[in-house]
């Protein structure tokens, strides 16, 4: 039998609990050993709930348990999870987390703790939420030197722009529908914003790429400015917009970023909708592949820690090596990234047109139905630089999307 | 270092050598310790060639060497590959393969047997190509009870299909290309009679389930009697043809099948074209995932029996625990399992439909261009043994293709 003790008795939390009892006799099975939940931290008592008696308000007694082998954090938060974790490491026991801010910030160094400890640091639920893909990029592609990670990494982005695009809603209202829906909180900005994705992909890319890659050094641009009439014109190209988190080796050089882009449906991602997300590697063996699944959610959420559980129960004493170093990537500039841009003007006059063709040259116009006043193209590659520059110049108001194809 | 020796230098052998040399450094890193390919056993010398050197034509030279810690076998077929690999893993070597007949034969025994020796039997490669499938079943979806996998798990009959698709061509004209292009053999018939699906949802099925399915117990329809009629119905339909091989619990019981089945774009497989595969898998909780990537090709499944080298020289002297035993699960009989059928009538009378009315009940009439004197329908959920009762009571040739919406 192997003692867990579980931080935090909220969603996730609750979860892994009904999950180790809906599950036992299977999950015992594959791990070789029956999992024992000995505590469970949280302010709150729960009087009468089946839990009750495992709850506990002071860490140290579960920290100076030496029954308790593993430690599952589903707080969320970098403090006071990242002390409790550190803490757990250096006592030798092992770790899992759902917390994507804690792993993002201190993953290295929690991980190279652990290899020293001989335990495990394990969170395959902080990116993709029940999606198997920590693991796969660990343990899966070794094989293969990553040249690329694009994911739909946040459910909540993507459910509202496949609202948008299926009910041909603005913005507010397909936001407002997903707070309804309970996909998207009160305060949504931490979504809409991509701070959620950058989190993630910054994870991803450290675990790709073998070196830290900080979130702070990730462009951003959230889905705030995706209005119906951009979404009109995706229809009208094929296409469809998605938040896209990605990182990509240019010659010797990764860049990152989290931006909208367009796709079309020849790419894997494009039939990813509504709650679902989708991650896209590319490896210079392997080729393309893309993991799809709940990105959220109690119980798939809950199956990823679970099963981070059954590893670490699997691997006493064995650390499972991750390949992420302390050392930072220095990110290209975003400045010097080529992209195709569509762009479009409302109310565009002959003498903008003009302007327009001269500045960026070789273009190719977009007609979408009911706009007859805009003017709306699509750019050859042109560096993020180049672009700004260019529209600069003409002098209006330009809306732009990135396209990915 | 460790020391592993390849069985055959064919496609894939070729390809596992020109990986190592590729990624040797970052395969390395990952690993822990280099690979060093110290033999190769081929019938042939390849004088000239830089992997001359290494050329054995006896294996007994390979398996009594004690510095041969790993051994891949990518010869195919069930002879010499099993006694090879036998012996092998009771010398304590650790066996990566690609060899699925091997594995839907043998696996379970192979299993076991490494499992008393402490030497690992991994075949990631046998599965899905390069996609990373064999070891997320095993290590990722750990927390789940599996309720269903499906797989487009046959690049040449999906290139086929697609093909039909998109140009409008017929079964022959699509062969001849797939075969034109390398995706087909020059006799298809394990690929287009389904036999390759069925040996690898054999595989999954019996690690998702624990317990041996026997791919002589697995319903098998290929795709050689789909025609450009039925591709014109399924446009007609915003669906899509695929040869699906599906395993799926009902109650308590699982039935397995492989057949060219209808499905629509809300599935995750519908987007799965050309020679690529995808798998579908439904957990009790977490829900719908899906992998997709290249399911052949010599790099992408070379990248999956790399993996596996680097896992097993990672796991020298311990065992990673799969969950296959040798006790045979018994399929529910086919003729009980419930679908949806598409059925067509060439040149119906008046009279026929008259009676397929009356047979059929409830029945959604479809209709396409252009062939008007068909009649066209799907019928209620039906078990397959009233589908054939009351299809026999017609007593004309009817079409029919099961629905997966």
């Amino acid at each position: 039998m192997v003692n867990i003790a579980i931080l935090g008795y909220g969603t996730v939390g609750s979860g892994v609990v009904e999950v180790l009892h809906m599950n036992g006799e299977s999950i015992s099975k594959r791990c070789g050993h029956d999992i024992n939940v000995k505590y469970i931290l949280d302010l709150r008592d729960f009087k009468g709930e089946p839990v009750e008696n495992l709850i506990v308000h002071d860490y140290s007694i579960i920290v100076n348990d030496p029954e308790v082998k593993v430690i599952v954090e589903v707080m969320g938060g970098v403090e006071p999870a990242y002390s409790f974790v550190k803490e757990a490491i250096l006592k030798g026991k092992s770790v899992c987390t759902s917390n994507k801010e804690l792993v993002a910030k201190h993953g290295a160094e929690l991980l190279e703790l652990s290899k020293a400890q001989k335990v495990n640091f394990l969170f395959e639920a902080s990116v993709g939420g029940g999606i198997p893909i920590i693991r796969p990029l660990n343990q899966s592609l070794t094989a293969d030197e990553i040249e690329e990670i694009t994911g739909i990494l946040n459910g909540t982005t993507n459910y509202i722009l496949t609202k948008m695009s299926s009910d041909n809603a603005d913005f507010d209202t397909a936001l407002k529908e997903a707070q309804a829906m309970g996909y998207a909180e009160r305060n949504p900005k931490a979504d809409v914003e991509g701070f959620d994705a950058c989190r993630k992909i910054a994870i991803l890319s450290s675990l790709a790429f073998g070196m830290q890659v900080d979130f702070e050094d990730i462009y951003i641009e959230g889905i705030t400015e995706i209005s119906d009439i951009d979404v009109l014109y995706a229809a009208t190209m094929g296409a469809s917009i998605k938040l896209l988190a990605t990182s990509k080796k240019v010659g010797n050089r990764v860049y990152a970023m989290v931006a909208p882009m367009l796709i079309k449906p020849t790419h894997p991602l494009f039939s990813v909708n509504g709650v679902f997300n989708g991650i896209f590697v590319r490896g210079n063996v392997i080729g393309d592949v893309m993991f799809y699944g709940s990105g959220a959610g109690k119980l798939p959420t809950a199956s990823a820690v679970v099963a981070d559980v059954v590893d670490a129960a699997k691997h006493i004493g064995t650390n499972i090596m991750t390949f992420w170093s302390s050392r930072k990537l220095e990110l290209t500039d975003i400045k010097a990234v080529e992209h195709r841009f569509f762009v479009r003007i409302a109310d565009c006059d002959d003498k903008t047109k003009e302007l327009i063709q001269e500045t960026f040259g070789e273009i190719e116009e977009i007609k979408a139905e009911g706009r007859d006043s805009d003017y709306a193209f699509i750019t050859e590659f042109l560096s993020e630089a180049l672009y700004e520059e260019k529209a600069e110049r003409i002098g209006k108001t330009l809306n732009r999307i990135r396209i990915m194809f």
